[in-house]
Order: structure tokens, then C-alpha cells, then sequence
């Protein structure tokens, strides 16, 4: 077993050289700068540019030589004949770490030309990531690689979760969708045809990362089998991860293979690695994006019983049937303290059982009277909060009071909300506080039986 | 078999009462009352209220009977206990239909009281609508007896699709969606507790109703099922059909006949009716909603061989796992000629195959190119076009790029696009125009199967 690479030169570096910065904004390496200057990297930042002009006002240097300084991570954004020697150059300056975001190796059959870097990174032992990559982002150091315009997608707030994916594109949709819905980022790393850090680098690292709380991949193949499972078997007993696995058929494999030259391999087997050591497998990025929200939030659950609080009655008929068509859930019977104590403060139209349907009328009082009685309920180990927004009684107060009582919640917690605009709203004011807010009774059901899952994995690990 | 009874009264009137309206603005009868007046009714309004002061500046009337004027529908907001006479006024009165909005119905065990009601619209031949129900809204004829706000819950622009709901917090919320992403409505029905006016009756409207081109329907019990059967069996030859059944576990079931007092019946025997009679099964909202878009504008495809262009590579590699993942779809095959004629059009960096990555800066020229080529190949029966406005080419130049291709296009042709902000932005732009958008490769997957599962259906029969 090879050993691990350390990332930490890569995501939190104290200096960063961006080499083939260009003066022409619309170019990658301009891109890359502009979103450097944004995020407001507090560390020491050099350009490199062969001509040596100046960018932005920047000095640039003509090559990563002339730097005196000691170099943490270059970002290497330049046609790929050229790399291997921008690379030796960046091994000759004791470069940590490099992002080669620069695409033209193997996926398009330069196998010679990515080995030559490979060899390269490891003579210097460089921490490489990629190339054809996106690199990384982490909000807490505020690096930030990635080529993508922040006004096409926006960078998420600091949170627990860490996503690593091969493809830059499923990455980058991902973390768009995480900040449109405001809920916190740790690490991103797109780590593209994967030639010298891999898979088993990043959970290597990300294991022992304080900050992460939770990884999510997408996976399109694994490098080094033995060594995964290896890795595998550790990394869940500490943390759950969450994995997209492409190449679930044979066309799709074929596709993976000219995306990033990845060779799938049979999905059967990665999926039976998967199940054995307690991963959470999504079947869609749809999936991989509602498990990571639960994982990200919720404690751990005693059990499989789940309440369901409701102010829209079909949407909780529906909730119900989701809830036991999972083979893991069921509905919680209230005790009978709670049911008495209920029957108090409810109004007389509202039937004490399980889905409780608070009524079309209710407004955070009635919420909060409910939920407060069944948050003590030893019989519940988890709460759907269906909250629709669209009913006269439900607008910010609601929203709010949900906040406060998730603070003091010991119990799984989710909300259900769906909508437009008014309902948007106010899903990412109860998202950026920490409440997990889905939109369909199916997801939520799955995300719930997810987090059930992996907790009895983890206690019998 | 009960003679049909005719919606039309209800959904186009001439003229509209609202019995219960308040100066309360909180109150559900000054709610519709506003909404009637921001919604630009160009009908006669009546306003009826016991205490006759008058509301908005506009006249009230003490009973129904003191109006002159023949009114076709009846909005009925009142405690529940004082409708019977209400109703029975409106009987008098030749009233042509009615919307009872109260609750306290068969609901709550007030199964004499709801009797009482059905009796009354029988003998007077009143098309009525609920109890416990939100009632109808028609952007055409401008007809709206929803009592939620327009803030909290838009109303959708005129299109093809016609909702039909038990619950009313099922179809608000869907109702609320579809004008979120911008894509039209024919009518919405949410009929409540179905005392008189049920599933059969707004079926047999629908099926001839021109206006309407898909009909979607949540249901949580059938009340006549032979009737159902004999208008199942017509209404899929002339249009699709979407449903999503409350009742799928015991659980479930209870807590529908809690909800509408509905008797879910079995699930499976309800299905196997759905199936036999080729409507579309859903299982979730989400679905509801998704299977609704894709039937909305897309034509017959001829068969199920589909082809992938994309600007992110994963995206394309997943999109490509859940085509070939359906039992009923196949990646297409590009034919020679065009092949050769994309080989002319690409960059070298792009591979010649499906799917067709056409790489992160792919902008609207080579979309275009590449769609024109795919249009005309007869080895491809559907194209899903996935557009990532994370990338640098993409911008609000391949929106209106793919609504002009779609324009000319005879096959379906379906666009994934995953992001926040200024994803959303150029997905509104694209739906409005009747492009339908997806945001995850598992959506659109089984959009397309249910497409071609109908048109095949349709074929047959």
C-alpha cells in the first residue's frame, strides 16, 4: 500500500500559484484568479504567465522558479504538452501540492502524456490532483480552484460536508445546488482522471478531517480495489459516506470510460464493497443531495418509529404511505401521556393520532404545542414536520419557530415543504439554520431510512 | 350508471356568488373574494352575506334569493352546520353549481350532515363540488375559489394540464410548483369529500374538455368503481392519464379515510384498474409533477431509442446509466451519415458517440449544430439535451437557442439542467416556452419510459 498523500498543502494552503493566468477574462486561468480575489484568500498569491505581463495590477512571474517564496499549491491551467514540464519546474521549486485542471490525457487516449506526469508528481512527491479536473474548494481557507464564474454558480457557505467527485460536472452542479438551498460546504475536490491522488487519498484525508462531517462521492472507477476496501472499512466506523457510483450498465460504464478513462468495473461487486462497510448508496444525484442534507444535521436515531406532524392532510396521507412502505420505518403510536396531554391543547377539530393533522388553520403556536409534547414521546425516535407554506396560518413566525425547537431537539428532525417562491423562502431560512428541509414524502422517507440505516451499521462496528 | 353531471357551469360561469364573503380580510370568504378581484373575473360578481354591509365597496346580499340575476356557481364559505339551508336557497334560486369549501363534513364523523347536503344538490340538480375542499381555478375563464393568497401561492399561466385533487393540500402544492417553473394549467380541481360531484364526473368532463390535453390526478378513494372502470377505459384513448393513489399501506389508508372520510380501498386492486387501462402511475409527488411536464408538450415519440448531447461529462455518464437502467429504453446508435456530418461540425477534442459530450465550453452555436444533425436521424426517437449553466458556453444564449430548435423538432426532446440561481432563471425562461426541464438524470429517464409506455398503450387501443 502506498502511502497516503497529505491534502492539507492543497486545502488550506498559506501560498498559491496560479500558473497560465491570462489577461483575457474569459479564460480559464482568469476565471480561476478573479474567484481567488473574490473569496478573499488571505494567503500569498503569485501569477505566472510565460509573458510575464501584468494582470489586474498582479506582478506575474515568467516561470514558478523565479518564485522565492515556498510554493503550498500551484494551480495549473495550460495546454497539456506543456504541463509535464511546468510540473517538473513546480518538483524543482518544492512545490506541495499541484490542481491540474488542464484536460487532453488519457480521456482523450494520452495515457503516455498522463503517465509522464505521474511519474513527474511522484519523483517530487507533489501532491497531485487531476488533471482534467476542477480542483478544490474549501470555504474555511478559502481556496478555491474552480473555473466556473461565481455567478453561474455560487459558492456555499462553511458547513460539514465534504464532496468529492470525478467529474467535474456532477461536482459543480452539486455544490451549486447545496448553496442554492443554503446548507454548508467543507472540502469540494474534483479530482478528474485521478492519475496520481485517488480515491483512497481523499478518504484518507477526509477521515481524519475535523471539519468534514460527512463524504459524499461521485465515483466512476476505482483505481486501487484492495486499498479502497481497505479504507472502506475504516472511514465509515468514524463517518458516513455517501456514494454515487457511475457505470450501473454497460453503456454507462463505456461512457465513464471515455469521461475520464475510468474502467467501472462491474457495479455488482463495488456495490456489494459499498453495502458491506456501511455506505450509503444513492441511486441519482437527486438522492445524493437529499442523503448529504440529513447526514449533515441530524443526530443519530434510537429506532425506526417516526411521527408525522402535518398542516396539509393529503400531503401527510402521502408522508404515511412513504414512511411504511420503507422496510425500515414505521409509524410511531403516541403514548398515552402524550395523546392526554395533546387533547389539552389542541383544538377540537384536530384528531389525536398519528399522522397529526394540525389543520389547514395552524400557525406556530399550534406547531409548537404539538411538537413540544411529542418531542418527549419515548415511543418517537423520529419527526416529519410537514410545513406548507401556501395554508393561511404558515409564513415566517412558522418558519422560525421551527428553528428554535430544532435547537433543543435530540431527535431526527425533518421538515417537509413544498412550493414556489413564498415556500423557497422560506426553505433556506430554516436550511442555513441547520433544518433540513425536503420537498417530496418519497425523499424524505429515504433520507430517514438512510440515517436509520447507518446508525445501526455503526453501532455494530 | 348516474347521468354525467356538467362541469361546465363551474369551471366557465357567467356568473358567480359568494355566499360567506367577510371584511375580515383573514376570513376565507374575503380571501376568495380577492383573489376573484386580482384575478381579473370579467363575469358578474355577487356578494352574499347575512349581515348585508357592504364589503370592498361593493353591494352584499342577504340571501342568494335576493339576487335577480341566474347564477351559474355558487361559492360556499359558511360554517358547516348552516349550509344545508344555504344550498337549499341556492336550489331555489336555480343556482347551476356550487363550491362548498367548508369542512366539518363526513371528515369528522358528520356523515348525516354531509348526506344532507347531496340530497339537497340532487333534488335541485346543483353540480356540487366538496365538501372540505379548495374548489376550482381556470386561467381562461378566470374562475378562482381558492381562499390561499396569491403571495404565498401563485397561480399558474394557461397551458394543457388539468390537476385534479382529493386533497387540497396535494394539489396547492402542485399547483404552486407548476407556476413556479413556469409551465401552464388548464383547470384545477380539488373536489374534497366528493359528496356529490366525484372522480367520474370531473373525468367525463375532462376527457372533452378540448382546453385540456393531460389530465393528472391524487386520489384517495374511489366511490363509484364500476363507473370508474367504464370512464378509465375511454378517457386513455383520448388523452393521458396521471395518478398518484393515497392508500398504498394499511397506514395510509387509515389515514386518508381520517382525511376525506375516502375508503382507499386496496391499492393493489386500484393499480391493477390503472395499469390495465394504461394510465400513468405515480408514487410520489415529485412524480406527479414530472410525469405531467413531459406529457404537456411533448409529441408521440416512435419508439425508445434515445440519444444523450451533453456539456458535463458525469452528467452524461449518469444520464446514460438511467436510460439503459429502464426496462424500455436504449441508447440510440448514430447512423454513418451522421456521424460523418458531426465529425465536420466538432472540435477534435469531442468524441464522436452517444452520448455526445460536447465539453465544458460547448456554447449555442455547437449545440445547435449538433442538435441539427441528431434531429434528422431516424435511428433516434427521443433526445434528451442536457444543458449545465455552470460552464463557460452556456448562458442564456442556449436557452433561447434550444426553444428555437425545439420549435422545428418532431420528436421529444427533453432538457436536464441541475443548479441554483442562474440555473433556475434560464429554466423558467425554457419551460415558459414549452421546453420541458428536468433536474435529475432519474426524472427524465422515467419521463421518457412513461412517454413511450402511453404511446404504446395508445396504439393498441
Amino acid at each position: 500500500m502506498r502511502d497516503p498523500i497529505d491534502l492539507k498543502p492543497m486545502l488550506k494552503p498559506k501560498s498559491v500559484a496560479i500558473i497560465g493566468v491570462s489577461r483575457n477574462p474569459d479564460k480559464v486561468g482568469h476565471i480561476i484568479l478573479q474567484n481567488y480575489l473574490n473569496a478573499g484568500y488571505s494567503g500569498r498569491l503569485y501569477l505566472v504567465n510565460k509573458s510575464g505581463e501584468e494582470i489586474l495590477g498582479m506582478e506575474t512571474y515568467k516561470s514558478i522558479l523565479e518564485i522565492k517564496d515556498r510554493i503550498d499549491l500551484a494551480v495549473i491551467s495550460i495546454p497539456a504538452q506543456f504541463v509535464p514540464e511546468v510540473l517538473e519546474e513546480c518538483g524543482k521549486a518544492k512545490v506541495k501540492s499541484a490542481v491540474v485542471v488542464s484536460g487532453g490525457f488519457a480521456e482523450i487516449g494520452e495515457k503516455a502524456l498522463q503517465d509522464e506526469i505521474t511519474t513527474i508528481a511522484e519523483k517530487y512527491k507533489i501532491a497531485m490532483l487531476g488533471p482534467n479536473c476542477l480542483g478544490v474548494v474549501d470555504p474555511r481557507s478559502r481556496v478555491d480552484t474552480l473555473f466556473l464564474p461565481t455567478y453561474k454558480l455560487s459558492r456555499p457557505e462553511i458547513g460539514g460536508v465534504s464532496f468529492v467527485a470525478q467529474s467535474g460536472a456532477v461536482g459543480s452542479t452539486i455544490l451549486d445546488l447545496i448553496s442554492g438551498e443554503g446548507f454548508g460546504l467543507s472540502k469540494f475536490i474534483s479530482y478528474g482522471n485521478a492519475a496520481y491522488v485517488d480515491e483512497v487519498d481523499i478518504l484518507n484525508y477526509l477521515m481524519n478531517d475535523e471539519e468534514t462531517r460527512v463524504i459524499v462521492m461521485y465515483i466512476e472507477g476505482i483505481k486501487r480495489a484492495r486499498e479502497f476496501v481497505e479504507i472502506a472499512k475504516k472511514v465509515t466506523k468514524k463517518k458516513p459516506v455517501i456514494v454515487l457510483k457511475a457505470g450501473k450498465t454497460a453503456e454507462g460504464s463505456a461512457a465513464a470510460h471515455s469521461h475520464t478513462a475510468a474502467l467501472a468495473g462491474s457495479y455488482q461487486a463495488h456495490e456489494a464493497i459499498f453495502r458491506q462497510f456501511g455506505f450509503i448508496i444513492a441511486n441519482d444525484i437527486s438522492e445524493l443531495f437529499f442523503y448529504a442534507k440529513v447526514f449533515a444535521s441530524e443526530p443519530e436515531p434510537n429506532g425506526g418509529r417516526v411521527a408525522v406532524i402535518t398542516n396539509g392532510g393529503g400531503v401527510g396521507v402521502l408522508t404515511v404511505d412513504a414512511v411504511s412502505s420503507s422496510g425500515m420505518l414505521s409509524l410511531a403510536q403516541f403514548s398515552k401521556e402524550s395523546s392526554n396531554a395533546l387533547k389539552k391543547v389542541m383544538p377540537t377539530l384536530v384528531n389525536i393520532r398519528n399522522p397529526l393533522d394540525l389543520a389547514g388553520d395552524a400557525d406556530d403556536k399550534r406547531y409548537s404545542q404539538a411538537l413540544s409534547v411529542l418531542s418527549s414521546d419515548n415511543g418517537i425516535d423520529m419527526l416529519i414536520v410537514i410545513a406548507l407554506f401556501q395554508t393561511p396560518g404558515a409564513d415566517s413566525r412558522l418558519a422560525t419557530e421551527l428553528i428554535r425547537l430544532k435547537e433543543n431537539m435530540q431527535k431526527p428532525m425533518l421538515v417537509l415543504s413544498i412550493g414556489a417562491e413564498f415556500t423557497k423562502m422560506h426553505k433556506i431560512m430554516m436550511e442555513s439554520a441547520g433544518l433540513p428541509v425536503y420537498d417530496s414524502p418519497a425523499s424524505i422517507a429515504l433520507a430517514l431510512e438512510a440515517l436509520l440505516k447507518y446508525s445501526i451499521y455503526k453501532k455494530k462496528h
